[in-house]
């Protein structure tokens, strides 16, 4: 089966997981269940679940351990869109081509749909913590990992710098701490929490770590490139005549042909890290190879 | 010492305590945790803490392991105000006496404010599970019961049916959901993660939630009923003349003298629940007697 197919497989199994963990409590206001399960099954990508559960199988874990924290993971993903659309932040209608949360539900409802995934999250993981001691140690080890990267010091530290600079100029210091708070921090304790749940040892961690990193760096740049690209497929305009152009990203200070081969480098370097794990991060090595040869 | 005065004392040490475990890492931006700082220090009651803790003290608990719990608790009461604040939610701009979080630092930055202590809540909660293996247990079963006491289940489920019906004719049942959910959850979990956390027995619990639960439906009457008697002397008008006064409240309901005397009822089902834990209970038997006591 080509990867793609499998890929989609894949997200199809977590689609499955999500329902399983998803609150169906009937003392539960109905409102807001339908606000949070429209923004959690509105064709996401499941990335750090998958990123998730690959870490904890690279070093041979027990992926039924780590469910709930990948899903918990996806769950913290999906608040932090719901409020990033919302008016008083970037102020977007569209997500994924369906009308954002607050559009359907309104505001008020979108901001507690956000707070209501958020919590659940937490609820989630804290309810599926293992009895065994160490498998219990370990877990908790891993719950820190995601809680951090989700608060201020990660996820909401990056989002808080990017509300800062709205419509201002930024400096290069700037942009990557926007990309690796606001993106980079939840993708990296995917790929570690799911190890650090299954008791990986430092240079196990370390070598997910450099492939997270280097995986998160070069999809941003795919991105920036996509979008530049798509901009001139959609728009008709050169590359560099309007004043996207001068956003501050890889492709506008490198340009485009630079920006490729940064690209590759940073695969290749993502790739050297994870061959300690041989077969067993066979997944990994091709989704990174996946992310970083999307058709441009 | 007056009962007032070591309240107040005791509120003083919980500020304390919060100034201890608030976060302080340099990689933070100033603007969220001075957002988070205003919230968060604006003059708070810490009555949540306060039962928290004493209720770990009532079974003879150790009350350093149970701080951290109180904290989060404090840290996701303020996050919910912030939130209600929001001109989406309840649109106020003070509270305190205070502009609320919105008003000073922007919406963006409040729903992010709120966000991050929501989040850092958890952190909190999480990097302080003991090392022994029963405390540890034993602290778990402690957040779950906040966690639950927070989410849909709970707190959240109450915002959500209180936005619902905004500005609508509600029946008693719903008045008694958002009640027993907005504010009652919270307040019930206090007592009882305090406990739980440090290994009570189901007697022990159950005692600590009529208490909980008798004191908070208390103090929403005297709330109600000082409400009552604040318009009177600051419109000069008679009870009953305005529509304020169909608002479904006890006092519109049975009356002020009728409900006075469920306040004393509930007040002596409160102190009768505790009566089991002798004089470690003394404060939590002080405290219902001075919520219940106040002016009216």
């Amino acid at each position: 089966m080509e990867f793609k197919d499998r890929l989609n497989n894949y997200i199809r199994e977590i689609d499955g997981y999500l329902k399983v963990f998803f609150p169906r409590e009937e003392d539960i206001p109905r409102d807001i269940i339908e606000a949070m399960e429209y923004s959690i099954f509105a064709g996401g990508k499941r990335l750090r679940p998958i990123l998730l559960i690959e870490g904890a199988k690279s070093i041979g874990g027990n992926i039924k351990r780590v469910l709930p924290l990948a899903c918990a993971l996806e769950m913290i993903h999906t608040y932090s869109l719901i409020h990033d659309d919302l008016p008083s932040m970037d102020n977007d209608d569209f997500r994924r081509g369906k009308p954002t949360n607050h559009k359907v539900f309104g505001e008020g409802m979108a901001i507690l749909a956000g707070d209501g995934l958020l919590n659940y999250s937490y609820e989630l993981m804290i309810n599926n913590i293992p009895k065994d001691i160490v498998e219990m140690k370990n877990y908790i080890e891993g719950m820190k990992e995601i809680a951090r990267a989700a608060g201020i010091m990660g996820m909401i530290g990056g989002q808080v710098k990017d509300l800062e600079y709205e419509g201002k100029d930024m400096d290069i210091d700037t942009l990557h701490y926007i990309h690796s708070h606001k993106t980079g921090a939840l993708i990296r304790a995917s790929l570690r929490a799911g190890a650090i749940a299954s008791g990986a040892n430092n240079n196990e961690l370390t070598a997910l770590t450099i492939y997270g990193e280097k995986l998160g760096l070069a999809f941003q740049i795919v991105d920036d490139i996509l979008d530049i690209i798509g901009n001139v497929a959609k728009l008709g305009k050169p590359i560099g005549s309007d004043k996207d152009n001068k956003k501050l990203t890889y492709p506008n200070i490198y340009g485009l042909e630079e920006s490729k081969a940064i690209i590759d480098r940073l695969l290749s370097e993502a790739l050297e890290a994870i061959s300690i794990f041989g077969s067993k991060a066979k997944f990994l090595e091709e989704l990174g190879v996946f992310i970083c040869k999307r058709d441009y």
